[in-house]
């Protein structure tokens, strides 16, 4: 089956925005086991869009539009899409019930003055938008699909997932690999690293099982196997963990399955009933803004002094300004200072600090950009540690995050 | 001049990489005033890269291809080049100067063994490659150009610009423009009720300035206008500030300019001379993230005070027990003392708190998930507010964060 995604969207071209739906869509199709064909990127044009409309219709079996179904003047994609299937747009009950649905939703008043979501092209299918207002369009053509989603991504994404694809299933759509897969999540080892010198058999011995994909994340690197044969995952599974070949990334290995990080820990954490809290510098409350995106967090995530100033240091967590003196804050001595003082305020089981240089500025040679010093402080556990990290700001913000919630995911497994 | 990116490569269609050309190169084209008309997207297959050029070759006059030149075995556009343009594959003796110079320039020797960098397509242009080793390749033809150059972001970013943009201006290519835009940045208003109900004449009003485009974001929406005269950028600004249409927007914007909200509250409060703190519950340390992803936040920003639990609320922020008890921990009275003991412990000059239920559980008939409180502290200034929002948890955390960055921005302004 080949799929295309057709973006629309002027801000994307303009470099406004940079395109979230490709990376996500790109990505959760291999997961799955599927691949994205081709992708094509056009103004906010009936022109363009239909000249992209039409080439992608050539190749591709199922196409999916994102942009351009709300509701200002610039959203001419209905036209477009009624124009390319040779349909007059036509008041759609089914539509109009999905928008009324949707703006009681969020307690809003519609009425067909408010805009023309209740019309679509004549055959067209309108979906649900789970997280939105206007409806998907679906048009299902000669063992061909046409699916117009909104530009949001957030709304892009669940639409796609909840609703396109088990649309394509009920209409035989050739969607499985059914997402029977194997996760082999990764960290701390590159992907060349892996194949080219930990185990270069890996790949081979893995392909035995079905589609082998690798993706690297700034967390580490995922390997996925889409199955082949898709009874007996159990087995399955217990005979991939039972590779010669994995030997040698059995230390680099995290986690069997798909959770993310900060939703493995916390889990991890609930089941030994212990609680954690952060002491954050140079992270400035990413780790805790990771912890509490997850539902539920509260019952273990305490919370986090996000202390970016010297004096907060001193105030909140009762670093030593002697410490700050002598070491200076980006030390193992002032991160070690900084997790006791948090575990003493926030009452916590475990506490994992940050103080590191995100940049651009503010390096030095003993001290460069990227430097993070980290420490872990529990009942009888008192560790500090320096990382060296490459990136920009955000990507070492990142890195300093991560590193520190896999650390802390090694000393509760340890328990 | 319409320009069109044809970016090669599975590790992005398969999501292993996330594109870095395109981020690059689109908002690279309209700083300078020009704009990036088509991208497509196709595996590295000969099949698909020559359809992608004959599509591209139709409708644009520059065609830029992005990866696909080094040695590897799936690196197959030379051949595709050569193919499309009807050309043999002969050596070049421009071509191999080039590739001797690039391993003179690391070090490394090269012979006609090493691999064919020196053999290009009949009648094209061998050009250099400051930071890598395969040269780029350049064809005019009937006042068209394609130009290849690889995929390594950081080599494809500086042969765009110092070798290929050159190469344009010397043949005629009109490559000069200003890329002169008016942004209007809105908030706390849909991009419905805008253009629907507020202000229905703006949209056509802006439009006797250039191509408007309206871009909403969680923050709110951006009205952008593309200019179509260049001149007096000043005077035309002014024009559009005077629209009478816009007048009942103007409580809405915030901003004319592209600075992002946290930057500009930065600045805002750097010009103030004034240092900023929060306390978060809800919203996790989001709002600590967001301003320390800033560079250079740290003169401004202090830190925060990420209190999940009700313990750290007391103890950290001195909240008095019986306010929780009373009020309950999201409540205008427990956000208020959230405040005030942020703004004592980070000695801040400004300090705003947030508190609320993200969801999806822990909602109730008072409280349901959705509503935050926010207080808002400064020396002779203690406000508290209740807002309710829609939307799931990531959602409403950032529903939550933004909007109290707003009401501090409101703050600085009235200063």
């Amino acid at each position: 089956m080949t799929i295309e995604l057709v973006i629309i969207g002027d801000e994307i071209l303009s470099g406004r925005t940079v395109d979230a739906n490709l990376a996500w869509f790109a990505p959760w199709l291999t997961k799955r086991g599927l691949q994205l064909d081709y992708v094509t990127i056009v103004h906010d044009s009936k022109k363009d869009i239909l000249t992209a409309l039409e080439t992608a219709w050539q190749r591709s079996d199922v196409v999916i539009t994102s942009g351009g179904i709300g509701p200002t003047l610039d959203d001419v994609t209905k036209s477009v899409l009624a124009e390319f299937a040779q349909k007059k747009i036509v008041v759609n009950q089914s539509a109009q019930k999905i928008v009324e649905n949707n703006y009681a939703r969020i307690n809003r008043p519609w009425t067909q003055e408010t805009n023309s979501y209740h019309m679509i092209p004549e055959d067209f299918i309108a979906t649900d938008n789970p997280t939105g207002l206007a409806p998907g369009l679906v048009w299902f053509e000669n063992g061909k699909a046409l699916m117009a989603a909104p530009g949001v991504p957030r709304e892009f994404a669940i639409m796609v997932e909840q609703v396109f694809f088990p649309l394509l299933a009920q209409n035989d759509f050739s969607i499985a690999g059914d997402g029977a897969q194997i996760a082999i999540r990764t960290y701390g080892v590159p992907e060349e690293k892996i194949f080219g010198e930990l185990t270069p058999m890996l790949w081979q011995e893995l392909e035995r099982f079905g589609k082998v994909s690798s993706l690297p994340h700034v967390t580490g690197v995922d390997i996925i196997i889409s199955l082949t044969e898709k009874r007996n995952l159990e087995e399955l599974c217990e005979q991939v963990k039972n590779l010669h070949a994995l030997v040698p990334l059995k230390p680099h290995i995290w986690q069997w399955g798909t959770l993310s990080l900060e939703e493995y820990i916390l889990q991890k954490a609930r089941a030994l009933g212990v609680k954690i809290a952060c002491a954050e510098s140079c992270t400035g409350g990413l780790v805790a803004s990771r912890f509490t995106d997850i539902a539920g967090s509260s019952d273990v995530f305490l919370g986090s002094a996000v202390t970016y100033a010297n004096a907060a240091k001193e105030k909140i967590l009762s670093v030593k300004s002697s410490t700050l003196e002598k070491f200076g804050a980006v030390s193992e001595a002032v991160a070690l200072e900084m997790a006791i003082g948090a575990k003493e305020i926030y009452n916590a089981d475990f506490t994992v600090s940050f103080s590191g240089i995100a940049g651009p500025t503010g390096g030095s040679v003993e001290k460069p950009v990227g430097l993070v010093c980290q420490a872990l402080v529990a009942k009888d556990l008192k560790l500090s540690r320096s990382l060296q990290f490459k990136g920009d700001r955000l990507k070492l913000k990142e890195r300093f995050a991560m590193s520190g919630m896999f650390w802390l995911l090694e000393q509760l497994i340890r328990k």
